[in-house]
């Protein structure tokens, strides 16, 4: 496969939660993206900008408009976008109908635990995201579980915390 | 992307090396893929198979026959090895040959920090892997460093640990 | 050093918080103290009986009360207290006093990082406690930061998370 | 407990061995004391000094005499020495007779996981031996299993990786 640039547009998520010895609370302080690709041994050409560092349930429509905008900006064609999964569904729905046309490949992924307590499937799902996106056909994904869904396609089961194929709405 | 099955055949590598603390010595018992695939929250359809639990600079002639022979007569036509990173290689180019012309989409992986020692690296190249392994078309690829390398353009740096780009050979 | 047996009273705290990965908080389920002493490799004579589950900050005269009885009631003499770092001293000095002139020793201990994300200190602290409950005499200590402290004399500071000498006071 | 000064005298053993992933070997690099007292909030007034990097098996009567040399030689009265169980038991006997008479509180102590790969036991093995050390009077004893034995009455038993009393020998 060629080389191809990468962006990495971090907004928090659980990927990012820490654990505030202190208060005993969990909090965002900065993403740990970088680690995580230095212990994975990742030698791809990858940037990394942080958009936000926000639980994904406290998202607002404006958040959403920043980061299909700098989808729209940044340079590469090949987009990586680590989220909160509560909401992430609906952000790629954004991107979905925002990129639709261009030529970028965007896939979403997250964590259901924090790296910092030993996030085994981040590092498992930042692996799946990142070859996801080198691969695919330009499109909005989401990259959870192993699988990956088109963006019109794709809900969280809340109660499981799986990602699962949502039958897409006809008109 | 519609539900496919996958085959994992593990033959052992660094990924599955456990610490005796009674010899103080490293030594294989059985693959932790199964485990990791849990942390992973992978739900992929995975049927996992192991072939041999070595080091793979013990890999002899045989036991690449083996795992031909097995991509050859599974019923998956996805297909991720667990190998030991410093033969890899060599075994893609094996089932590059002998696979050539079948419609098996193999992926060979490994890890450079055992799992039980908090390999980081094996969550990350596994979900790489079993990405590729759904999305590419039928060759032999080496999945490691998070890039995708075709099984006759790719050699390991032994100094730096890491796979990279090798001219393909002319007759 | 004769083996003598040892009461494990564990409370709840930092210790045992749990995150949960559907709705991203942390909670209490059980004790991981069993778990960490057979990490540890101990070989001590102990029993684990848990008292509660609960933060330290939400512990009542009653929760102290009950405590202090089951201190009173266990048959062993040597007693270490697992508890929430915000209110040990205030537990310690509930038992202090209710103990005095008993042949009790009793070693109260905390950590600041929960046991499920690599509480190193837990592990740590719970060693020294252990080391502790079986040299000194009979009275009531604060075991933090590898250091012990009779409970009359220490007190937490909030802001460094640190356990430090308090001057005892006096009529 | 009066705050009294510690001395750890790293010498190697499991505690500080690591995982060479280019060679798939353990070796020994420097000390990992500082970093598990940092973890474990440690806020003794500790002194680590590195006397030799080894497994306890290579462990000669040289090296033995230059532990017993700086066990005598350090201001602290309270000493710590970390290393590996093979033959700590026989270094503790060395140590035992050559202090004899003076004012030394030694405790020898080790891990059975190294703690690279997440030693659980070390950081509470090195918790009790702190806490031993701090309370014990002039002595040599070996820390393991949660337990403290005096030099003259310990051995492993290494079908089991655990520390046990051994009957004193007479005349």
């Amino acid at each position: 496969m060629p080389h191809q640039a990468i962006r990495i547009l971090a907004t928090g998520g659980t990927f990012d939660k820490e654990y505030n010895e202190l208060t005993g609370e969990l909090f965002f302080k900065s993403t740990h993206i970088g680690d995580m690709l230095q212990l994975g041994r990742c030698h791809l050409d990858v940037e990394i900008e942080t958009l936000m560092m926000i639980d994904s349930l406290n998202m607002t429509d404006a958040d959403r408009r920043l980061i299909l905008d700098r989808c729209r900006a940044v340079p590469e064609e090949r987009i990586v976008i680590t989220h909160g999964t509560d909401t992430m569904a609906e952000t790629a729905a954004v991107l979905g109908v925002g990129l639709n046309g261009t030529a970028r490949t965007v896939v979403v992924t997250g964590a259901m635990v924090p790296y910092q307590f030993g996030s085994s499937d981040g590092m498992f799902n930042l692996g799946t995201a990142l070859a996801f996106v080198q691969t695919l056909p330009a499109q909005v994904y989401v990259a959870m579980n192993g699988r990956c869904f088109l963006w019109d396609s794709v809900r969280k089961d809340k109660k499981k915390g799986v990602f699962e194929p949502r039958p897409r709405s006809r008109k």
